[in-house]
């Protein structure tokens, strides 16, 4: 099979890297852009980049001449790390000609713009025929969820189709990665702990986002989940993996036991189960009582599967559990890609 | 004036050194006997411990012999930094005759054993009076809370007294030294963070110790708080300092201003203000977004200060807050002084 | 193929951990025994160790039962994780029968006893026909080096061979895992640094264990190269990757670039090249400023490769170099496992 | 005793900052002006700094307005904490009129400035009467040298006077802090060592300061010492204290008794030893195999203390020793400030 192309918006970046990193050797696709600032524009990729990942940037993307973000290039997808403001100048030039999967929060709350996780609410692409008609681009725009949104919404979503949902209080200890590089100066953060994350903005992504990736597709738009939530973040001294501890309400009661097997039982849909990125369990439960921990659990499903662990009651609420995903890979660069592999195989992209 | 000779049980520990080291220059109080486990009994302190502190042991109780902790030595009070099943076994055969104030955890709960925080509940030392009557003792034994207790304890006593509390979330992000030493293996807490503590024990201290404190002291006993509590624990990569996040469902409706001003009003009553432990503010405010933090607040008023930052509304409940101590100073070491200081001032030590 | 049965003795240790992990789809060896302590002897693998490297044990070796260490088990290879005292005890026995391949420092100094790193010296493997000769073993008992030594002889060998060595000054950086579990307490590496390891004996070996690697055999002993060492061991607040900073006076001058030029090229031996885990560069060189970095390239070549870098001259001596090796694979596990595959392709082993 | 009024030039930096502090309640100084870089002249220092150390900004400067770097105020003593471009552009302004203790490095090596450590070359102070004679200065300009300079040069002094020093090989660990806010990334750095500063500066400035700090001072100028250095730098994740390890070459033998003997007798001259900050032992042996540490030793002396362990022989070289000094007090801060009360007790600061 010939590989399709793809462009990545914002190559430079934390999260741009980690997308390089995952498509070396991808199936599918293969790099044929990446964009950049004006600084990086016409060098070469493997001469500018700060890499700050382990190891080096692949060959492959080493000589590629770094293009100008506001250049629609011919590609089918375009994977987007660009920074917020960018992505809303950019993405939509792309969006007009191409299949966009972004990583920015720019557009995420957008009415027409599905926010995509592929064992969630993959039924949630059938807002890009409406947005197709409504702004008339031959592309697509879909986004990802924030990184701390991710796993807290795979995490919920058994529970929301057999019991519902009332309301979940999170509190976060998130990575440093999240927050890019240079990122959190080290003067902040070793032998401590930062009790925000751009100053209240984090949490209201927490809790918004949620409410529109667990909604109901209808009529050219989602009709938003009812669910209170209330998120109280922190950064932690790791480099990769956020965990939060959520104490939900439900609307019917359930016990442990099945909370236990619905979340260890969750698969995805089956058009998302054959997508390369998709990893054989979205949830794995750990039932050892200091688990799951990000050092050791981060990289689970090649960083693409939500740890799940200490699953138990609450003396206020219903159920209480740790949930643990890697941020750059699910909750970023990974999840982008897995949203780009749904795309094509819903026949979105206009390839393959 | 002459000091009060005092003795420090179970000095060896990581919060028996912490005892130590606060008492240096101490006022009115004096280390005139240190006891340790079979290993330690009869050798010089400061050749047999292993200090985990800065610097080295204080010179003043490097020459002590370490004594044997069954053995009740002649002195006005015992501080008691006993590990839990030492503490059940040595701290009665102490309180017949000397004033203990412990850190174990043994005893907290016991119905005739005050559980103490001099600026929120000093009234609790009328039960030393029931004590005496009902076990035949001289002395008196009162207990200080569990380290990630204090804080939160003293963070809701405003409330408590304002507007009463129905239900508190609780999540905890707290310091390596808290497991005392060697206690967490590096191995397993560099670049990670391990969800749960002493497997629900910890916990369980959160969601009961704080009903106690908080409680109306009556009869010989003292009558729980009925708020209900929810506590969410984990260790992090932190030296020093206890981070609580919490989420507060009120019995009256306050608001925000107000909460803030009755924290940062609050004050020790006029007994504990005059104690040498006592810091001028028990509850600091912070208005900065991103504080406190354990490394830049823990040594606030000497590490006694509990500090609260973020004071804001909750999508679910009422007040949210962020609240951080000194878990081996005022959640341990200098709770236990606190204490004693309490008990000397209000003529349960028999000695002043 | 039929794979080769192997035993792992002192099996649920780090270094026992990490032999499994890496062995876990190995083309030539099978996990037939794994051995531990008293405590151990009978359960099954999966439900005693305290795994401590990420992720879980691999399923082949859950099932199996422990073995005591004394017991000669019928296998063709047996990989020692034995702490010293038992290796001292156990490893000859299983070397009268089989072919051990150890990573304590039990017997690393004896006379008739290899010390070897394939790509160093394999030609010490000729020290077996002595062995056996001298001690009627049908096994053989093969050492790796010290989890520091093997990235510096490593690092010195393309050197010693073009201009002769005359001294080496070296400074270390060692990660905590090269202590093992529990090993070192957070207490005493978060936001520090231990300027001493083993109270001497890991400087003694450094300066010892290098002059047997790179001396050279001869009737049943090996010449020790006359180099001087001097080490001054630190321990680090890094997981995994060792440190050091070299000064090295040669005998004959040589140029930074021809410096830089015998490393880069530095292969192995034909025959090594072959090997299962053996990497296709045993020294990369880098030549960014700030590199090699333990998080960033101690998994190069799978953690079998020893990354070297600002190669410069010195105000003192003749060359300096940073050199950096992932300790518990290349520096242990692994090295053991690549001793394991040159006895197999060397004929020692008594299989394939 | 009316206190000197002195200026902090460069008040808002993490070195600026400790100065800010240190002079809390100094007995001698007040702090009458702050300068600080064009965004923050006008503004209230408390507002707009962005405080890197513990707790909060002392009250006395929180309402002190920023002045400009380049208009010179009517001062007795100004303290720079200017980046180096800076300091070369407005410290001869400023010592045309008083007397400037700067820790940038711009004049470090200038013929005619001092590079001063009190306990170590009190003498080259005469050096300002040159500078007075050769520029037509009324003040002065002395300067402290680079963070890790100042605790080698005085764990080498007593060697220097006793034996004489051949050559030196130094190897460093140094702490986070030593690069400033919000200098090092933490993505850079948790888990991690890079091994190298400001891509060989800070290793030039290890080989060339300590040669004019324990020179000769004749003739307005001083006589370099010939020892030959070499440094090999690192940076590691510790918040404050540089490590270094040092292999020393003698000129006349010594036994390891006679250095321990010299290094823990030394004491500065009389003169120095009543200035308010400088500390009763400049160094602090230790006989502890694993000290010194920085945690647990950089606060020795208020922070002024060297501390000094494992001096033990060399295969190579003569004395190798470990040197722990705190980075940004005896290596910047506290040691400008006590640079500035030598001027004050040798009558060249025109106050007093």
């Amino acid at each position: 099979m010939k590989k399709i192309p793809i462009a990545i918006l914002g190559a430079t970046g934390a999260v741009g890297q980690r997308m390089i990193q995952l498509l070396h050797n991808h199936p599918w696709f293969e790099i044929a852009v990446l964009t950049g600032s004006d600084r990086t524009i016409g060098r070469p990729y493997g001469e500018l980049v700060r890499w700050v990942l382990d190891g080096n940037p692949p060959p492959e993307v080493a000589h590629l001449i770094v293009q100008p973000s506001n250049v629609v290039a011919d590609v089918a997808i375009a994977l987007s790390a660009l920074p917020t403001d960018a992505a809303r100048e950019y993405e939509p030039l792309w969006a007009a000609q191409t299949a966009v999967c972004s990583n920015a929060s720019a557009y995420r709350m957008t009415t027409d713009v599905p926010l995509l996780i592929p064992e969630v609410n993959p039924e949630h692409v059938n807002l890009i025929d409406d947005q197709r008609r409504l702004r008339g681009w031959r592309g697509a725009l879909v986004t990802n969820p924030n990184c701390s949104v991710i796993g807290i919404a795979m995490a919920l979503k058994p529970l929301v189709d057999a019991c519902g949902i009332d309301a979940v209080q999170v509190a976060t200890l998130q990575a440093i990665s999240g927050a890019g590089y240079p990122g959190v100066s080290s003067m902040d953060i070793i032998d401590n702990v930062i009790p925000n994350i751009a100053n209240g903005v984090e949490e209201d992504k927490i809790e918004t986002e949620p409410t529109k990736i667990l909604g109901v597709y209808g009529s050219a738009a989602i009709a938003l989940h009812t669910m209170k939530m209330s998120a109280q973040v922190t950064r932690v001294p790791v480099i990769d993996g956020h965990t939060a501890l959520l104490s939900i309400k439900t609307n019917k009661k359930i016990s442990i036991e099945e909370a236990h097997a619905l979340i260890a039982n969750f698969r995805a849909p089956e058009l998302v189960r054959g997508l390369p990125t998709a990893p054989t369990l979205p949830l794995a439960v750990h039932t050892h009582a200091e688990r799951p921990q990000p050092r050791r659990d981060r990289d689970a499903g090649n960083g693409m599967t939500v740890s799940v662990g200490r699953i138990r009651s609450c003396p206020i609420n219903d159920v209480r559990m740790v949930v643990l995903s890697h941020n750059t890979i699910r909750g970023a660069a990974g999840g982008a890609i897995l949203n780009a592999e749904l795309l094509v195989a819903a026949g979105y992209s206009g390839s393959r």
